[in-house]
């Protein structure tokens, strides 16, 4: 398949990489400046070198890469909410032209899920997102296969770094403040951590669970969302002596017809499956006919979340 | 899509309950001794009350089953080595008509892989067997995504009934006869358990894994298996001290170009990922560039199988 990337960060750059070795040919490239088209499939090696050398991955409008030829537009540029621009119009853009389109972008599918399925519903391409959720793990496939009105409740450790701040404040017995510093040294944590510790990134998730699992009608703003930033020591003691921990847990539940999405600390078995360590995630499903079904692994990471997308272009018609 | 279900027991049944809810339409369903069979459809539950009365599920003879009308047919009769019949001539008789195969059924694709593959290549049908690995967990899916020679080994627990006996050993300190009688009360061990606590139904699914991974070629005599039938409390105590545990681990790793196939007591972690308990299974995949992925779920169980063979039948083109 001939693939255009437009986003070219940890997971834009990974797909462009591994694309070849899954038998793609990547036709454009776009980062946030530039971009670099070939019918013929461009010089992958190339653009991420300019690009690392703190040059544009080429030399064309990114306009360029959206007008490229191609069967499947990969859109993984940074998320944004609301209106999830320019992510969403990139997608829509890609429809429009009858092409598929994979995200790893979450914005357009959290923020503007009934917009994306409309603009699906016209084009002769398909959506689909799998990386959105979950990196590496294969969570919207399976929710694909199993049916989604088979899965009942939905029920996850979906943020790495919360989840690494959470597991070392409860080995290490440090604080909060003390943890994020030693994430962001180990680049785990970004400058900014908001979006992660305050819940907003898991809950983004959920939100898209929701999507799939309900009306399609779910945003950020119906999410019930408490971070992490206020958990103390002695709060994570407290769990450990009852022989619990703590996890930043989000939940899709059927609330009354319609899906609703909770994020919060949340008390969890010390050993139990939950209480995964590190930047790992692990998403549970509750089906109707199959249990519980665990699925864990790395939820983040450019190469690992790139395989999520490739799976989706693999099983594009 | 229409459906011929052959084989009427735990997962057959079940499928044929569930079908109707996935969309579907069974068109014949045959057990070891009759069949029935509708092209529009049979009445579902009057031949599983036929079968519970000890009646066959219909009045015809079992060859209508199979040229019946039908898009794909699921073979879920009992698993047979060797030259796995009759599973293996039902699905190369739906092969020779163009027709999908949806097993559940280990024996075909363990045992007779390469010419299950070589009748695919001559039919328009395509053949797929999710339900033969870990029931409802989707570990072939996964594998297909990420592409087979993305993963670089598996591992995982892949007997419910051993994991069982293996569990309660350990918690209860009862050695091997008294659990085994226990747990044929409760019907998770069959009445002659060779099967399972030899090692050879977990052996089964890890050589389905190796034929996936690799060229095809394994059989169940490739495979190094050592049951459970020898493990006393006292090792399991040791292991206990040890902060270990014991599981039934079934293993395939890269042997020398060609995939090899281990299955045997293994010690692991008390609390790690692979003391699954009870009847639990769990896969892990170690893949080239997302890191290690843990799979869990019901692994065995009429309607967790029957899931998996839904999802199978969706996927068909």
């Amino acid at each position: 398949m001939k693939l255009a990337i437009v986003g070219c960060g940890a997971v834009g750059s990974a797909v462009a990489e591994l694309a070849g070795e899954y038998g793609h040919r990547v036709t454009a490239l776009a980062d946030s400046t530039s971009a670099t088209v070939d019918p013929d499939g461009i010089d992958v090696g190339t653009a991420l070198d300019r690009k690392a050398e703190g040059r544009g991955v080429g030399t064309d409008g990114i306009d360029r890469a959206l007008d490229a030829e191609y069967d499947a537009l990969v859109e993984a540029t940074p998320t944004t909410l609301g209106d999830a621009k320019p992510g969403f119009a990139h997608v829509r853009h890609a429809l429009d032209r009858d092409a598929h389109a994979v995200l790893a972008n979450k914005g357009p599918v959290a923020e503007r899920y009934a917009d994306l399925r409309a603009a699906e519903r016209e084009s002769e391409g398909e959506v689909l997102f799998e990386a959105a959720v979950g990196g590496a793990i294969p969570v919207l496939s399976t929710i694909a296969d199993l049916g989604p009105t088979n899965v009942t409740a939905v029920r996850g450790v979906l943020n790495g770094t919360a989840n690494f701040i959470l597991s070392r404040m409860s080995a290490e017995g440090l604080d909060y403040g003390h943890v994020l510093a030693e994430a962001q040294d180990l680049g785990v944590a970004e400058a900014d951590p908001t979006f992660d510790v305050e819940g907003t990134d898991a809950a983004l998730k959920c939100v898209i669970l929701a999507n799939v699992l309900g009306d399609g009608e779910t945003t950020l703003a119906d999410a019930n969302v408490t971070g992490i930033t206020d958990l103390t020591p002695s709060a994570l003691d407290l769990a450990t002596d009852d022989g619990r921990t703590v996890r930043l847990v989000g939940e899709v539940v059927d609330g009354d017809g319609a899906p609703e999405v909770r994020v919060g600390p949340r008390l969890v078995p010390e050993n139990g499956t939950l209480a995964v360590t590190g930047t790992q995630n692990i998403v549970q499903l509750e089906t109707r006919h199959a249990g519980q079904l665990n699925l864990s692994g790395r939820g983040a990471g450019g190469r690992a979340t790139a395989t999520a997308v490739l799976g989706d272009v693999g099983r594009l018609p």
